[in-house]
């Protein structure tokens, strides 16, 4: 058995903040959430041993690479400790924290503070579809001839869901009112305050336009400023934090599980390793079943929510059934019985998710875990999932090519 | 004591090559990296549980990120496997193979393919300039106003020297003498038929211009395109390869140390905080004092060579009294008394290094593992330190940003 790797707690960035109009750069948001990081937790910044950032495209958005490189700076005693950035598109968070509780695991480091970050609203609209359109899929190669390349390939998993079991663009639209709905519980929600209308979660081109094919406009994540850390500790550490801040170590959420696999770049080719499943992905459904089988968890029933990648609608539709909540291909049933539902069987993205708290590609996998200690800590307010004490993140990187899924629970 | 993490091999593509003009996209040296990997260190590709891909700029030099995605597709049965990439600019092949090495210690993995690339020449002089002059250190603060920022920087770091120590041009003229000699010796190295004159090495403005400061033109190391591949194992799989290739487990390298510190990323920050140190980078020294720790060895005498960062010969000046093989600010010492040369009493850079060999950043790190495993098993042909039993690295993101050092030995 390997040692637990616990979760001390964490702090997010008001995703409705433009970074760039507030006059701050990248920097400024890094040092910002690493201080009142440190502040909420209540951890000395002696007790971090090594840092780990999540982030996707900080050299296009901010001509800025070598973000670990901003860590030494926020805190005299961070001088020397050892940070490094980590990169799987839209799951960059994700592997942020699988290398920071392997390190913790083997025995490296104590406390690791996990960072994830991106500036996206600093760049006209087209030139940020651009940055995030080439480089998380294969580059030149697909999708070359698209002007918004994310929306096309997502459409094009709902038009595959069509051909596999047929698919209602109603459900799509009930699960972007769902999470926009969500979102409105969220202090830290980009949408919280948006106003709509009945119309906008319909098929009418004024107020719900078509972006690509099956995708309109209140299908799609959003792009967002933000940033979230969290900060992840050996038992031994973990036990020396709750004797300094009260509580005992049970009370404590850990990893209880993890799966990662990650797919060939191209969309076309996991669609064609795919046609003789039951799944559409079945790597998707893989990482989850590993990330249960290392929780001791025998199906999704064992949880009590999900924060799920929602980057569009078709994703979480793909989510719902590789989960288990329905068979392959009945996503639906589980929107209309209300099953994803704050209050319902399961509730996804209680948070908002991408679609509704917003998605700064980098943090969203580590704004995920904290979203999930939230949840198990009963610290989520007014979007709290009541009881809740095991919850499951899935993290996603371009076209379902790098999936991650934890358990996180006490 | 933590489990050892075995290396097993692997391949370096040629750096002469300029893949562009032969018409091959980073896909295609990464395709051919991973294949003739496989084949020269001859695994099963089924036996290769996960990948770390090292790459600093692949967003900006081709559109491309999500470098970890490009794994799966290279065999069949590589879909699925889980793969991520790691970024700390020029130290990012190190930082992929910490993260390799911490997952087989933790349990995780048994074999891991740590994949170094990056491609460098297929955009104009100054548009490359660009692309690795902001992003590795603070964007927009640090050498706003400078044409070749890094040539800036490592000639303050000469000037550094001067102001503490005194340097003479001379010394990092024959350092870049040394390590252009040692490339000849090496058929992968991207200067090996390049011809110098006798005012190549000397204050010639014509034969050797000056770039920035005290950097001339054959102080510098190159833009290159490149990739490097090494296979890592834990001691049962490592186990299992010996078994099925012949040979003893004893006989294989292994990891015995490694350092890794980061210190903030400005470079007059580094400089403040050094200021009463007997070192120019205390975290350097740290970093390979941590290295040498973890292996047991007492002082660079327990080595029989060293593979350094020499982005600039400055760079490789400072690693000499860093290590030890001098006191500080005597590295001059070393160079004079030959004490570095192929033959001496602790080579330093046998295979040529990053101004002879070649700098494709993200695979440096790794080339240099993969170097340290061919000198200690005999198999460096010409470039051989003979007897070689211990060999240590130091790669360096930034202006000494990121450091990582490796003691690889039998």
């Amino acid at each position: 058995m390997t040692s637990r790797v616990y979760v001390l707690g964490g702090y997010q960035t008001d995703f409705a903040e433009n970074w760039a109009r507030n006059g701050d750069e990248l920097y400024d948001g890094f040092a910002h959430t690493v201080k009142t990081g440190v502040e909420t937790v209540g951890i000395e910044p002696e007790q971090i041993d090594t840092a780990h950032v999540g982030n996707f495209a900080a050299e296009l958005f901010c001509k800025q690479g070598h973000l670990g490189g901003f860590f030494a700076a926020q805190h005299p005693s961070f001088s020397g400790k050892p940070a490094s950035r980590h990169e799987a598109a839209c799951a960059s968070g994700s592997i942020a924290l699988l290398t920071a509780a392997a390190e913790i695991e083997a025995g490296r480091y104590g406390v690791a503070a996990v960072i994830g970050i991106e500036q996206m609203r600093n760049v006209p609209g087209q030139t940020a579809a651009d940055y995030i359109g080439g480089p998380a899929m294969f580059s030149g190669h697909e999708c070359t001839d698209v002007e918004f390349p994310w929306p096309h390939l997502f459409s094009e998993l709902a038009e595959e869901y069509d051909k596999r079991f047929g698919i209602k663009q109603e459900h799509l639209a009930a699960i972007a009112k769902i999470n926009f709905g969500n979102a409105r519980r969220n202090p830290n929600a980009q949408t919280r305050r948006w106003t709509f209308t009945d119309e906008s979660f319909t098929e009418d081109d004024e107020a719900n336009p078509v972006i690509e094919g099956r995708i309109r406009k209140q299908d799609c994540g959003q792009l967002t400023d933000g940033a979230a850390i969290v900060f992840l500790a050996s038992a031994e550490r973990a036990a020396d934090y709750v004797k300094k801040h009260g509580g005992k170590l049970e009370d404590l959420p850990y990893i209880k599980g993890w799966g990662h696999r990650t797919a060939p770049i191209t969309y076309a080719q996991k669609i064609e390793e795919s046609k003789d499943s039951p799944y559409v992905f079945p790597h998707v459904r893989g990482t989850i079943q590993d990330a249960f089988a290392r929780a001791g968890i025998d199906s999704v029933d064992d949880l009590d929510g999900i924060e799920t990648h929602d980057c569009f609608t078709s994703t979480e539709y793909m989510a719902i059934d590789h989960f288990g909540i329905t068979e392959p291909g009945e996503s639906w049933k589980a929107v209309e019985a209300g099953d994803i539902e704050l209050g319902g069987r399961i509730p996804i993205n209680a948070s908002g998710g991408l679609i509704g708290l917003g998605h700064p590609v980098g943090a969203t996998g580590v704004r995920m875990m904290l979203d999930s200690y939230k949840q198990v800590t009963g610290s989520a307010g007014d979007y709290q999932i009541e009881g809740a004490e095991n919850v499951a993140t899935l993290n996603i990187g371009g076209s379902a090519t790098t999936t991650v899924s934890f358990v996180v629970g006490r």
